[in-house]
């Protein structure tokens, strides 16, 4: 399915001007999803209004994982109908670091797929995601609601 | 000027329907700068309209990395007039795996900097920034040109 001898390349662009307290910063995407998108500061520890590295990382991979499980859903003939993940990067500001990634799971129930099964695939695709494999610094948890979601109609 | 005692969460959801191929997620972030965001799989592996985790990963790093050379310069007393970094992510379809970072900086001069006290100080930003900590599964690369950029009047 995927073009297996395919090297790619995805970017982005921060750009600063200033010092520190008061300084701002832009983050642009390659998609343009991010388009001088205003960071600073504030908006990353206190509640200035912008985005910051964390909540990035954090979409990141929810949406790696959440993809990934489609995938394995989809490969072992049980389509997923609804599945919503929520990541929550823990900072540790005395250590200075992200500690740990809790990767919590909804999903709708799906037709002959057993809760255990489920559990399995979870698994599989909280461990192998592109997005785990690399964010190895952290310890990365998951927890399941199976059959937690309605599906749509 | 950081509160050290303090734990910070930072959080971001996807919402995955349907099978791989046909299917649709959505992506929003806690300042909701993403606010269900398309993503998918044209997105992430073609060129389908909208965002990808893997360029998430680089706008993350690249806020983080000059974010932090930022701090640096402000308490070594030259704070920043202009920094520019992009941030590659390179992904290795045969291996499905992030395999290096690129961040690639550009900075304008600062009055009494060295270009050599610059490299250091941008050479510890990339090794001590909250993101570069937790990317420990890539190597990751840092190339600098100081001066590069002009000023902002």
């Amino acid at each position: 399915m995927l073009n297996k001898n395919k090297e790619m390349k995805r970017t982005a662009k921060a750009h600063w001007t200033g010092d520190l307290k008061t300084g701002q910063g832009e983050l642009t995407t390659q998609s343009n999803v991010l388009n001088k998108t205003r960071y600073s500061f504030n908006t990353r520890f206190a509640d200035g209004q912008g985005t910051n590295p964390e909540e990035l990382i954090a979409a990141a991979h929810a949406g790696c994982f959440t993809m990934a499980l489609a995938y394995a859903l989809s490969q072992k003939g049980f389509p997923a109908n609804e599945l919503e993940t929520t990541a929550t990067v823990n900072v540790d500001m005395a250590l200075s670091a992200i500690t740990g990634i809790q990767l919590s799971l909804k999903a709708s129930q799906i037709s002959g797929l057993t809760e255990e099964s489920f559990l399995e695939y979870a698994n599989e695709a909280k461990k192998n995601c592109l997005v785990s494999k690399v964010l190895t610094g952290a310890e990365i948890t998951l927890n399941v609601n199976y059959s937690s979601l309605q599906p749509e109609l």
